[in-house]
């Protein structure tokens, strides 16, 4: 077995997994279509009751004129992207080099839409006002992904974002975001979604984060915007005849989850506090502002994945499936709370760090 | 109400409705998924037993060496075609002028994928062997649909497909199938699946179809074929984290319907002959070579709604929820076999085509 299965077997067999909601498993779907009454109707390409009211729903809660059911981020990202170029006439947008587009997508906004994109601030911060003040409005669409996941899941000022967002209103410059873990931000900012979905043109949000659905994605903004969506969503081969499986998974769980935002995001602040001050092992954000944050570990994963398994087995606790491998000889793991962390005792948490930090302290002589 | 909803609604409440397998309600995924365990782990973004079991059996099946599972067909055919373009260096492509690519998808292969597509044959008949000479060789690829749906579902003599596909050999052309209706096929032509796809580089085939799943395709070829498509899919934005309801409703269904295409191509020639020597009504093709075949009407759709829902309502027999009318000022519609003809009395069938009889004589007058 390599370190990652070993590691993902160990996590698996763990009692305590601390992040996430639960097994990806059939029993996702079970569950969700349990009370769903047989008869139905399934949407079909894009219409129908099922699609129409959920669509309907997300507008309202994200305070746009329109939403469209996605089956993928990936789709209705790029497609937003797209449009924006086309309005202006000008392929090039811009955004963080741990963009999603840029590093899980394959070159898709390139390959399929011959957009140029151009990358601000760097691998280890936020983008902030000035960099996007640098480019004086020469691209159609600046996407901002809040918060930025690929660094622990940071967060600009609020204030920041607003400056923002009045730059690119005054520049002409249309502003997408990139709202993977939008419902997650909200405890911290103080803000609803609508209230920080204004400061944007564009809005993706996902369904299969902290909300924990199947898979699906909504793409909203001004109902001229969501029409243009639906054409490129049929080109992308997105217009299925039916997406009911994911929409009614979607509506169940987000009304299921939307309210315990707040909780998953102080569970993530208890969680990194009891990292705080462990040998060779460190949290970012050093608070989370959002239900997750990434814990880095001053050695190579290989090192690592046995002290994790050692952890697991001993303790129970399973802090997570995966490691990944650094450049500078380190590696680092995310942590996403969900449901399963209010399961997990207390004791039970300081009896795994206590290990960890042994280990990591014999490890790093 | 309009007559398109009029149409639909009489369909909706009769009794015996000729076509199809049933309501497209949620009953289909709660009864695909019914029996699975719940604890079936879901596929991710590609990877998996549950989705890798699938394409193995469906590479199996069409005689290929690797299949790989689409979220659509409008997704897999463009890529099929953007892999041989690119192949060969050379954006060309041929197909049907009633081809998906060109009326169903908002010209996706133009704008995603700037492959030019030259239109071969014409509107009423199939591609000959002497329409893909004309092109010397200059396409990386041919389409060709079996059978061609927008007129009726008609299929070329199978010596006329193996001789275009020799040709398509001798002269580096690639050639594609889209098999959206292929196991509904294979009795009529007295062939498996596997000696049919042997003809051809490449093969999409449909979930949703005689199928009768929920949505999802396949499209098999070599491996080294299917390695490139799975590149596509993620920037197509159809490598979801889960495909697994279709993948599990595609299964599903699979095993449940394959064997019974033989009884809806014989089901399908059963009710076309019904049809015969009707005033204003003739059936395309004249005996069907699949489970579907047309129905014109020598009226337009104002005049034949009003006769289907009173057949409908006087019957019980719903032939059709839909009319499509025509340039010429008749109109037509598809009737596809499935499962629920097996259980429609004959002479409800015969009552219904009589009163239609009756109804067109005096319509035509």
């Amino acid at each position: 077995m390599s370190g990652s299965q070993t590691l993902s077997e160990a996590f698996k067999q763990a009692a305590y997994p601390v992040g996430g909601h639960g097994a990806r498993d059939i029993q996702v779907l079970k569950q969700a279509i349990a009370e769903a009454p047989g008869n139905t109707a399934s949407d079909m390409y894009g219409q129908g009751k099922v699609i129409e009211d959920f669509q309907s729903k997300m507008a309202a809660y994200l305070g746009k004129e329109s939403a469209v059911f996605f089956p993928s981020g990936t789709m209705a990202q790029q497609i937003a992207l797209r449009i924006w170029c086309d309005e202006k006439g000008l392929k090039r947008v811009a955004y963080h080099p741990l963009c999603h587009l840029e590093i899980h997508e394959q070159d898709a906004v390139k390959e399929l839409h011959q957009i140029e994109p151009i990358l601000l601030a760097n691998k280890d911060r936020l983008i902030t006002l000035k960099d996007v003040q640098v480019l004086e409005g020469e691209i159609s669409c600046l996407l901002l992904e809040l918060p930025q996941r690929e660094i622990g899941g940071q967060l600009p000022p609020y204030e920041e974002l607003e400056a923002i967002s009045a730059y690119c209103r005054d520049q002409g410059v249309r502003l997408h975001l990139d709202g993977a873990r939008l419902f997650e931000i909200t405890p911290y900012y103080g803000k609803s979604a609508a209230a920080i979905c204004a400061l944007f043109d564009s809005v993706y949000v996902s369904f299969y984060k902290g909300i924990g659905g199947i898979a699906g994605a909504i793409l909203a903004g001004d109902s001229g915007f969501t029409e243009q969506s639906k054409v490129w969503k049929k080109r992308h081969g997105g217009d299925l005849i039916s997406l009911y499986p994911y929409i009614i998974s979607s509506d169940y769980y987000f009304d299921q989850r939307i309210g315990k935002m707040e909780q998953y995001y102080e569970e993530a602040k208890e969680l990194a506090a009891y990292f705080d001050g462990l040998e060779g092992v460190s949290v970012l954000p050093e608070i989370p502002v959002s239900n997750m944050f990434h814990v880095h570990f001053k050695l190579p994963e290989e090192q690592v994945v046995p002290i994790l398994v050692q952890v697991a087995e001993a303790t129970g606790v399973g802090l997570t499936n995966w490691l990944r491998e650094r450049e500078t000889g380190t590696c680092y793991t995310e942590i996403s709370i969900g449901d399963r962390y209010a399961g997990v005792p207390k004791e039970k948490i300081r009896a795994a760090v206590r290990l960890l930090d042994e280990k990591m302290k014999e490890a790093m002589k």
